[in-house]
């Protein structure tokens, strides 16, 4: 047994799972509808150009392929093993298999964790053996894998029974099996063309994101659809995401598991904890991927990514619409409304044309056509040309529904749109039709990026809109910031943590920290107008339940009596406190409330949060959380995107805040909390507040919560 | 010429139009392509069992059938004349038709409204013609009718080219005929069966709120779907709404429109003024309509509620969840929360029933019958009885896309099934497959209500239930309010409005009206605590602005210094203003703001709309409105129904509000309101305050803006 002649250096990994120049199918049978004799047909039925070795102990032939008793009989070693025998047999075929030095496996058989304790010590054995060898491992019990130009098919999809997809630019990448066959059946009346797909299962080795990770350097691949239910390696997801935006390659994610109970359901599904959905906002905001809520929407944006290519709707999007009928132009609208899709009037030397065509047309956005196209259809070239010349907006949103059904019209309308399209090649154009099949696909040979309905089209407009902005973003934050060991003094009392995060550019106002009544009286004086007192001690983290807290203190004799009066509630409520004394500070007002707070997700580390204080924050949960560091740009995004952000920016007559101090402060949060990520697993910052434009932000208060102390894991 | 023999009374109006025993199209074409050939070829071809007579003076036959050269030639007087001559001439002949007594005529013609002033004087004459003979006349331009068990048709719609709806309970009623089209052919793949279709184009007479109230007592129709972009006439939408209502048959409405844009595009469209998109959500709420977004979600509904009958989903519905993936479960659970659907987990019971027959299932909800079912389906049925005979959800949502694509899994399955809705014949269960059709058509006929995707899945049950609860919502608001006259002082000022209000059942706190800086000190003192001093004057409506209020006064001397105080800014910054001296209100402190007012909108009268103060309105818009009068009942559902409604529930530590309090004052509000329709056009009480439950709500502003004056019309 040797590798084959001339055929040039082993494959590995994803090389050898999506361009194996030879497979071998373990467990293969001459059952064309069993798990073990599906891919031997499909390969057979989809003329795989390789050699394609049946490994069958019992059988001489399998499906009029001479079968082998064991992989090490083969005459080479293949590039890629697909294993479909039960659990523990499929653990030695994978053993056997990297001793040998195959490329990769792929497992579809079940038997693993799915089924209990028992399977999932057969997956950790799986792990090991892959390890130990260096094979590369898909599954267990997955749906497998296919590439189409390769025709190199490792599923027993029943997606694949009558043809292969066509050849294209999309790639799909699923954990779960059913959802991306789903994704892969939604995608076909799209006429969009397909790259590779593999479904990971149970990932004993290779994840999703390497998967993600190689497609971003595969030539074929133009666009990734990624499905996610949970993410086991938070570091592989975002350096397989930042690969991928690197090589410009748009990665749409559906990440399911958004609410409670679907996050529990996922939790039982795949016994993997997902994380803070938010989280995943953040990690999917960072590294440019667009997400998305429903196999639809992955589908019907992916399938409109791959056919715009470099043509734009612009960062911003706008569109000018197109319709033949009244109500659908306004049904357009109304969908731009909803998705936050401009609708601005067109120039007056683009309606003068369309009137010049169309005389009895509406002209100004939506543009109706009216029935006068349907008796001269060569008219809408200069109609669709006059939009896309036009600067008002920045695309054209057609739609054809009705007009693809008649032939005649069909006909000289693609041939206007086949010109027009040509002539601005930056532009790009969506349309809204649900069929015919033939006609979707020739509207997508000339860029135009199809959607079946109103809304989706729309939709579809601020997805694209979206991933430009994503694109355009910043790829990293500020310069990687170093860690640094954090005193843990900082975080003994509120004093100690005003003091560490002003250290680190966090704005507050000047306080001291007194001992005595008379130090008190002083500190007051000193600061002048209305001060607040508060009791500091390591171990009184809810300061007013202890009648801790003093508001609106003026001068030194009501500092005296405040600080008598807070130190006795204090020492009554909590007499087993340390007490460090009492911070004395400015009582601050005006401005608006936001609060500013740092998280630690197990997985993806430090994250800043900013949210407006109120019933923003507690009653509608306006918040946005970002990975720490952020920029100060992105921080401002990250203002900017909050439900309520119109009341920082001047909203009925109120003076627009200072947004680029938040942002400062978020962006200064942001960094402190990954300095010092060691010691530190939580700040709060409430409130922070915004001034009046140009008179900055100030912050009032300060919790530093610790990393619990680790217990040693080298036993003395 | 004469009625036919034996053939009962004429037919007028829709029963014309619907149910015709005769037809004669008026410019019938040779041609069965031109739009005065289709009907005929359309007739001929689905079979229509009654007479048809072209109407074409040239022509001896018309597609085999005998024509004739005018009405007057017919053999009898045709139920129903479907008019395909432009302009003049169509007016023309429903003149003649008009006066031979034919019940109905549908005009197919453009050249009317839509062509401009030429056009608009002709379409007068037709709807002058019609009401001279008292013919109902569907049109003018407009795409038609058409009933499927009479196969009458009068439309020239390619719709029906091949073949004719199946029958069934649906009816379609639009004005335009393209998105009526569209909806007719987003129908057919969800095996939902029609009724009646129509069309109702430029509206010279018949509008499409008759078609509604003809339907609402038409046995053949069990559901309406209505798309509006414009209301001519709102006595006849409401009075429409309100008949099917009282029929028990659910109206769902796709009212176009809704942003700003859209609402541009449709006055330039319809030449017809829409009124205030949420005026539009008071009518439906009040007439038990159900308000959608889009034509996809219009036909869902409707087809949905065609084949549950008088099975539920539940007012305030819950899903348990049925999945055979982990995926899919999770996303069923991620939809419905984002659709406001309930998932609880089931009863240990239920859960058991289910291990015992998929030892691996996950049993809480979603359940997740693992790839177990495939091997063996015949457990189903136990599955989905155990969920349904649960008490956990209201109802329940199976997944069955992949398993209704395979034949063996397919006939077991729904065989379960069939036992299953028929044990629970009150119980609505909801299906998620997009196909085979055929498999579509036997869930339906088990009453299942299927849906295409997950996030359609969950609208759907989310949409049922908002049916169920329209359907129990009292029908009417409190008995009639009885107009009177509104004396004219009762707008004079603030203190004379909140007279009114206060006589109205408002709640406003103890106030008096003072006239020197004595009495001032006089009320000040009577009142006690702090106290507010307003500037009383008929011609300054912002007080604050010209320095007219005096806040948190308290004693006699600064009552004194702020009557002086605020009456000379009232004098030197608006020195003609008459003013009527100076109210002294006590401060009212606590409580959650809300504000209050009613509006009259130009066609639906008086509405009336409570929302949350401050951020709420102000940012978010987070407002309700209602037809007025309100029961204390549907005040207390549109607090309720405020986004920030949490804000009163006790959220976050907070008292609960006295919400039966606010609903007592919106509803007094809103009898006001209709009572002095005919005197007042706006009320604004701003803020309300809401105190804990118990402890009532306190209004502390108000304003009644007058109806402007009416010109005499009469010449003195």
């Amino acid at each position: 047994m040797s590798a084959a002649p001339g055929a040039g250096p082993r494959r590995a990994g994803f090389d050898a799972v999506f361009r194996p120049r030879s497979i071998a199918v373990v467990g293969a049978s001459s059952s064309a509808e069993k798990i073990g004799g599906r891919p031997v047909r499909l390969l057979r039925q989809h003329g795989f150009p390789g050699a394609v070795y049946p490994i069958n102990p019992g059988a001489g032939q399998v499906q009029g392929l001479p079968a082998f008793a064991a992989l090490a009989d083969l005459p080479e070693v293949p590039d890629l093993v697909v294993v479909a025998v039960p659990g523990p047999a499929a653990v030695a075929a994978v053993a056997e298999a990297g001793q040998l030095g195959v490329g990769a496996a792929v497992v579809l058989s079940s038997g693993f964790t799915e089924n209990g304790p028992d399977g999932a010590a057969l997956q950790r054995e799986l792990t090991r053996s892959a390890q130990e060898s260096g094979i590369r491992v898909v599954g267990p019990n997955c749906l497998g894998t296919f590439s189409v130009r390769e025709r190199a098919i490792g599923t027993f999809s029943i997606a694949l029974e009558q043809s292969l997809p066509d050849a294209g630019g999309i790639s799909i990448v699923s954990q779960s099996g059913n959802l991306g066959s789903a994704a892969l059946s939604l995608l076909a009346p799209h006429g969009a063309g397909l790259a590779r797909f593999v479904a990971t299962g149970n990932e004993a080795d290779v994840e999703a994101s390497d998967a993600v990770a190689w497609l971003a350097t595969d030539p074929d691949t133009s666009v990734v659809l990624l499905v996610l239910e949970t993410c086991r390696d938070s570091a592989r997801l975002t350096a397989a995401l930042g690969r991928a935006r690197e090589a410009g390659k748009p990665v749409v994610v559906l990440k399911i598991g958004t609410s409670e109970a679907g996050q529990q359901a996922a939790l039982s599904h795949t016994g993997a904890l997902a994380g803070s959905d938010k989280v995943f906002d953040a990690v999917f905001a960072r590294y440019g991927a667009l997400r998305v809520q429903s196999l639809e929407e992955l589908v019907q944006v992916g399938a409109a990514l791959e056919v715009v290519g470099r043509r734009r709707v612009g960062a911003q999007p706008s569109a000018t619409v197109v319709a033949a009928s009244g109500g659908f132009g306004v049904m357009m609208a109304d969908a731009a409304a909803r998705h936050g899709v401009g609708i601005h009037p067109l120039g007056e030397a683009a309606q003068a044309r369309i009137r010049e065509v169309l005389p009895l047309a509406a002209t100004a956005n939506p543009v109706d056509t009216t029935a006068q196209v349907s008796a001269d259809p060569g008219v809408y070239e200069a109609v669709v040309d006059a939009a896309l010349s036009d600067g008002a907006n920045t695309t054209v949103c057609l739609m054809l529904s009705m007009a693809m059904d008649v032939p005649r019209m069909r006909a000289t309308m693609v041939e206007g749109l086949r010109r027009v399209t040509d002539r601005h090649r930056d532009r790009a154009v969506v349309a809204c039709l649900s069929g015919p099949a033939d006609a979707v696909a020739e509207l997508r040979g000339l860029g135009i990026a199809c959607f079946p309905s109103v809304d989706a089209a729309m939709a579809g407009v601020a997805a694209l809109g979206r991933v430009e902005r994503l694109r355009e973003a910043p790829a990293t934050a500020d310069a990687a910031v170093e860690a640094a060991p954090l005193d843990p003094a900082s975080w003994r009392n509120e004093a100690t943590a005003r003091a560490a995060l002003q250290a680190a550019g966090l704005p507050y106002p000047v306080a001291e920290t007194v001992g005595s009544a008379d130090e008190a009286a002083a500190a007051a004086e000193r600061i002048g107008g209305a001060v607040a007192l508060k009791i500091l001690s390591p171990d009184i983290l809810h300061k007013s339940d202890v009648g801790g807290v003093a508001l609106g203190v003026r001068g030194a004799e009501e500092a005296r009596a405040a600080f008598a009066a807070i130190t006795g509630a204090a020492t009554s409520h909590a007499p087993d406190a340390a007490l460090d004394g009492v911070l004395v500070a400015p009582m601050v007002g005006g401005g608006t409330e936001l609060i500013l707070g740092t998280t630690t997700d197990p997985g993806f580390g430090p994250v800043v949060m900013v949210g407006l204080g109120g019933v923003f924050t507690e009653i509608l949960g306006d918040t946005v959380v970002r990975l720490a560091p952020v920029t100060e740009d992105e921080a401002r995004d990250m203002v900017r995107s909050l439900q309520g952000f119109p009341l920082l920016d001047g909203a009925r007559g109120r003076p627009p805040a200072d947004v680029d101090a938040v942002a400062r402060a978020v962006a200064a949060l942001s960094r402190f909390a990954v300095r010092h990520q060691q010691d530190v697993t939580e700040i709060d910052i409430n409130p922070v507040l915004a001034g009046p434009r140009g008179e900055g932000a100030m912050a009032l208060d300060a919790l530093i919560v610790p990393r619990p102390t680790q217990h040693e894991e080298v036993p003395a």
